[in-house]
């Protein structure tokens, strides 16, 4: 089968294996994906993976490995799927919560010792996978993942409706944040440098403002940094009020001196934020609270893999989607 | 009068003028001092302060500028003093909840607008004086400061009497910050460099270790950083169980590249903590429940400052006095 491999380099493999479900799995025909700038990391050396890269799919179960009825009735289902499970264990603590997404021995699809979802077929277990709502459709189903992960903030922090958020970062991550903290009704300030991405939050009701045209303060209750670059954290601390919360989006490494003295002196709380879990991002996509048409740059197909990837890193890109 | 002044360098000046008590202020003869890294920090430039330096003191109410009977009745009084306060503007959220350790126009003893302490004279508002329990010597008093600060960390936390604490660092903000989390009946391990400071920790009940016989790995709930250094924090992201909270104690810059990932991956809170409210540092001491004699390394007469600002950079100084 077809398949986008990271092994030393990116390539296109016409020829890969198709996996085999192991007990419990799925086999899933991938329809449409999507690249992250995780993907993108990862082509670069981060968490030294090797494999199929990917991990944001929508697409359709054509066989499960188990004998149980209701474990069957997933086939021809259309689905997607949290990136993470664990060990599973019984003294884990982590798996005993369900919270694979911090299983010290999990995997995680086309990250962390499993082949991810930029390829024909890939496997699933069960236990993550969930249904796409009937009326979502793929377009939208496929950006479910990083949508989980900006409702992520709303379990771990509460975020009172007078207090003033401002999102700092006008790419795919910052805007699907601050489009979900507006569908939950906050006060959101998104801040970035593109005019043309900021009005895609502009257009569904999210209150915007040019870098350039911003004059920093310290009065934001919470501050979500979703620059990625040592300069957005940097500036992010200068937004937060004292003892405010600074939501912390982005694993890139900084590379800079960062003086952390502020977060001391105000009484800080950085707040590290990572994935999270499907249902409720689902519950926006099913109500059609966010529209994530406007995100996609550009749809290419499997052979135009490499394309795509060299899409992704150009400047006015929001979001590139690849069809299997 | 004898005052400790830092301007562009430090000095002992023989012939300050002697301050006089503003409109509700108390006049103070000071009795004993301590030097605080901040005092040290400020030498080099910090915060650009220029005047009287210090900030931990214990001394006499001598006068009170004010004509009511209830402020008179200070006079006499042995007394301590919260550092900040603030504007008092009706309008100053941080003001109204008397937080005005956050007050953006606050005046912070030896540190923002304020001559400090390191004088034979000092003033200070009176609704910043607490007086000191009979029981407690000048010796312990005079910690009362810092240990406030150590106290602001259950303000700000609520850790569950199961969770595992450890506190990095064994200089005097880890010691006191390790003796008074112990106090709380906490689960606390202390990690230092050096023996004979854990010992003073050790020998009032905490759990210590020297950090070259210790086996990092993330399983603490909560990490205290008290080292002040880049690689301490770096030590301590290693340390917190995914989801739990790393507390920053120090102010210092770090003058070199963090990689901040690990928060971000393993869902981190970073909880910056500073000052903290004397009432629950008073009844610590008057409950004698932390000895602070075995943190003094030695008791300086004024007239020996720049001797006692040397001493204090050594490496095996715990705490340095200044008598007046």
């Amino acid at each position: 089968m077809k398949a986008i491999v990271f092994d030393k380099e990116l390539k296109l493999d016409t020829n890969y294996p198709k996996p085999e479900p192991k007990t419990g799995e799925a086999l899933i025909k991938v329809s449409l994906a999507g690249i992250c700038n995780t993907d993108y990391e990862i082509t670069k050396g981060y968490m030294g993976y090797v494999g199929v890269l990917g991990h944001e799919f929508v697409g359709v179960v054509e066989d499960v490995n188990s004998d149980k009825a209701e474990d069957k009735k997933w086939i021809g289902k259309r689905v997607v799927a949290e990136i993470s499970w664990g060990c599973d264990e019984p003294d884990c603590e982590w798996c005993a919560k369900k919270n694979y997404r911090h299983c010290p021995n999990r995997h995680t699809l086309g990250i962390v010792a499993k082949d991810g979802c930029f390829a024909e077929y890939m496997t699933m277990p069960l236990n993550v996978l969930f249904e796409v709502p009937d009326n979502v459709a793929d377009e939208q189903a496929v950006f479910v993942e990083p949508l989980a992960a900006a409702c992520e903030i709303s379990e771990q922090l509460h975020i009172e409706p007078m207090q003033k958020v401002v999102v700092l970062g006008d790419g795919k991550l910052g805007l699907t944040t601050a489009l979900t903290l507006h569908a939950q009704n906050l006060d959101v300030l998104l801040i970035g440098k593109h005019q043309n991405k900021l009005d895609i939050a502009k257009a569904q009701g999210v209150e915007t403002q040019l870098l350039q045209e911003f004059s920093p303060a310290p009065v934001y209750d919470v501050v979500v940094e979703a620059t990625g670059t040592a300069s957005g954290f940097e500036t992010s601390m200068g937004l937060v009020k004292p003892r405010g919360v600074l939501v912390l989006k982005s694993t890139v490494a900084t590379g800079k001196e960062l003086n952390l003295a502020p977060i001391v002196i105000n009484e800080i709380t950085v707040l590290g934020s990572r994935c999270g879990q499907f249902p409720p991002a689902l519950r926006l996509l099913k109500n059609n609270r966010i529209d994530f048409k406007p995100f996609i740059s550009k749809i290419y197909s499997v052979d135009e893999a490499l394309e795509a990837f060299e899409a992704n890193k150009a400047k006015d890109t929001v979001k590139i989607l690849i069809k299997f």
